[in-house]
């Protein structure tokens, strides 16, 4: 078989880079859960029918088929069938909002409202490979969800456990990040203050502005969404407003009373928005930030949205998105309203990697090798290993009794911090006692087994920050 | 949207199952890294060409087709030419050996041999559902493989990775397990020596002892592995041997000596199925027995086999299977031999959960939920969840300042052990202090949230032993 190559879009790491994503994966599912949050999975397939419901990305769906039923059947027609042999056809999941949406109802009458999950499963979609975007990816889901209602102080909170779980990594490095928030109301309360009704057509128009540039942005909003001139200009001005403090919440009303577009809907956002910069100062200083020319461009939250950049890294786009929606899911009985964000972990770690900003400090879990003198006294090495790992220390025996330069060398290839070397006797005759030694340093110290610990920092594989 | 109803072989857990789910996954995570392997993770897709090598499993096989691509195309011509615009077909795997095996081929120059790895994925197989079937489930494997060579301790060890990182779930109510234990040298050594040179046909028959009984497999070695009805029933009771001691091998060594059987090849495998036994009886005394029956299906193994029976649910099947091969993977310049192990974690969890053998003591991590005295009085709430989540308890605050009685039922439906009344000021004045209740045993205390924790089995969710 010949040396195979990467598949372009499909990420996968060396065993140092995983050492960096797992300990990112550690560190998130810690955070939620330490803020209550359940962790659920779902499967990785949902029926065909429910995936195409959004519009928008059904173009990306991968579509999945048992190849004994497709040879068989003449496929394009099953596809427009939607089954063969009364099986639903199924997709992989392109995100996890859909099918914990479904969850929530297929199991409603199980689970306890308001339901808080967190969710960290692969995803697929099949656009075009590039920077930042993959056709498999992780991503990190927290949700709450209510049934019937949901308080808005959800809206203030999930964005601050988001704040705080992409925090704990700036202990290995990863850089900062800046939570941009909005609201829908403000946004559609301004725009229909003006006098503008089409409120999806100035969104989707608004949310360009970084693409194509304020004039390019106030052309669409004339020719798509029916604004004049002035309208245009002052939802550009809207856009334009941002700030980590009440002042915002200020300008946007003296904007508002300059075009007599003040509304009951907008008080409402502002009075929303104004909540969650005043919560978001103490509780999180300088983390998050009013933007209001954050649109979103998905048409079903109703209430605050959020994006989030790495600073320094903005270019790479949105690493945790998400935002209020007043229907998650309804089945006719109950309508379920939440509040959710998701973090791209294949985004964020492969910029972490490819740019050199954390590093694994070895590849595999072991803090120490055992060596192994010659093959009859492998079980005097599998004893102490025992010992220690009985105490929670990862430890390796070496493969074979190579000489001890070579098992040095083992241990240093991998970043394996330390090396024991076994009471016994030598050939010599010679008892020799438990020794270890830290090949870092060269340092070696008589040990025993029952007692000898390594210091915490070398007890597990460990991520530092790089350069 | 009517309320959707189960796929039937894609399983999922409700929270509490999950959490069942999720502690097995930890314990098996952390039992491999104490022994060191390093964990990776492959992509979900491999190139079909790649998938189908292994001709029995070919009918399993779920392709992906990505929508867009599909609607445009005639795609039984399309799976017939391998490809549509360039792209290769891809379809998910089906276990983590065939991906483990390309994965070392493409890195093999960025990895360090013997190269130890566990990996913890969802795999598919389009078969048809039953008890412990899935069409998507969990496989946890680990894997030792070398570049050329691999010594054979490594064939004694990996099942005893297996057997602590099953016992160790023994704690929480999961059965014991039996490692059933063979080795291809001895099998195929004696047929030889029998003089039955056809051992896949020996082997295909031999597996089908469980299932269809000694005279039916008496008839088939007779009809399709040529054999006499003398050989036939020397292969039978070769495969009647099993045992936990060394008088396995002197058995079969007697039983070879009666029909003139014994061969070098019947030697080596019997000094490593000894070599194997003896181990086992130290390290992990009545967990592993010899049984010649075990035949695995799968032809490229070499070596030792293995398969795991949970005590009392034999009729489950096989656990944790696996083996030695000489050839995992090869690029012409290297050889990559191996040996690891499969755990059938889907088919684990939904027996512990369906026989209720194990239960969450509660759905959600929090250990604590912080009551709400009015909504103005929620920053008090929240910085008492603060301080106690600064010291690793997980917290949930109550959704809504509902009266007290309310706010318990909030954490009594969850199983949250603690309700936190914060320290304030009463509606007739009164200054009352934090105050911790245990909601099981309705103790009281006063409480600081700077110090107070509680006991560690309530610190975490926790599964118990169920009934």
């Amino acid at each position: 078989m010949a040396r195979p190559t990467p598949l372009s879009g499909f990420p996968e790491w060396l065993p140092a880079g995983r050492v960096v994503e797992q300990h990112v994966l550690d560190t998130l599912r810690r955070t939620f859960e330490l803020h209550g949050f359940a962790g659920i999975e779902t499967r990785a397939v949902e029926p065909l029918d429910q995936l195409l419901r959004k519009g928008e990305t059904s173009k990306e769906v991968y579509v999945l088929r048992r190849l004994q039923e497709e040879a068989g059947s003449d496929s394009d027609t099953a596809a427009a069938e939607g089954s063969t042999r009364g099986e639903k056809q199924l997709g992989l999941h392109f995100d996890l909002t859909v099918p914990f949406a479904r969850y929530v109802l297929e199991n409603a009458g199980h689970l306890a409202f308001p339901f808080k999950r967190y969710q960290i499963q692969k995803v697929w979609r099949g656009e075009r490979p590039q920077d930042g975007r993959f056709r498999e990816f992780v991503q990190a889901d927290i949700d709450v969800v209510g049934a019937g209602e949901l308080p808005y102080h959800f809206e203030v909170e999930l964005p601050l456990v988001m704040a705080e779980a992409l925090g704990a990594l700036r202990e290995i490095g990863v850089p900062p990040v800046r939570i941009l928030v909005n609201n829908r109301k403000v946004a559609e309360g301004f725009y229909r203050g003006l006098g503008l009704d089409d409120v999806e057509a100035v969104l989707r128009s608004i949310d360009k502005l970084d693409k194509i540039g304020r004039d390019a942005v106030a052309g669409l909003l004339v020719a798509e969404a029916g604004a004049t001139a002035e309208q245009a200009a002052a939802c550009l001005d809207l856009a334009a407003i941002s700030g980590d403090d009440a002042s915002v919440v200020d300008r946007v009303g003296t904007l508002a009373d300059a075009h007599g577009a003040r509304t009951e809907l907008l008080e409402t956002g502002l009075a929303e928005l104004g909540a969650l910069i005043d919560a978001a100062a103490r509780r999180a200083p300088g983390v998050v930030v009013a933007d209001l020319k954050i649109a979103r461009g998905l048409d079903y939250y109703t209430g605050s949205v959020y994006e989030t950049v790495l600073v320094g890294h903005e270019q790479l786009g949105s690493i945790c998105s998400g935002g209020r929606y007043d229907t998650l899911a309804s089945d006719g009985a109950n309508t379920y309203p939440g509040v959710g964000l998701s973090i791209g972990v294949s985004r964020l770690v492969s910029r972490l990697l490819s740019a050199d900003l954390v590093r694994a400090t070895r590849s595999v879990p072991s803090a120490v090798l055992v060596a192994v003198m010659d093959e009859t006294h492998r079980e005097a090495s599998d004893a102490v290993a025992a010992a220690l790992r009985a105490r929670g220390i990862p430890v390796d025996v070496a493969p074979s009794a190579a000489k001890f330069g070579k098992q040095i060398r083992y241990a240093d290839r991998r970043g394996i911090p330390f090396v024991w070397f076994p009471a016994g006797v030598t050939a010599d005759g010679t008892e020799t006692t438990h020794q270890v030694k830290d090949i870092r340093s060269g340092e070696q110290v008589e040990a025993d087994p029952a007692t000898w610990s390594p210091a915490d920092r070398d007890r597990w594989p460990s991520v530092v920050a790089a350069g």
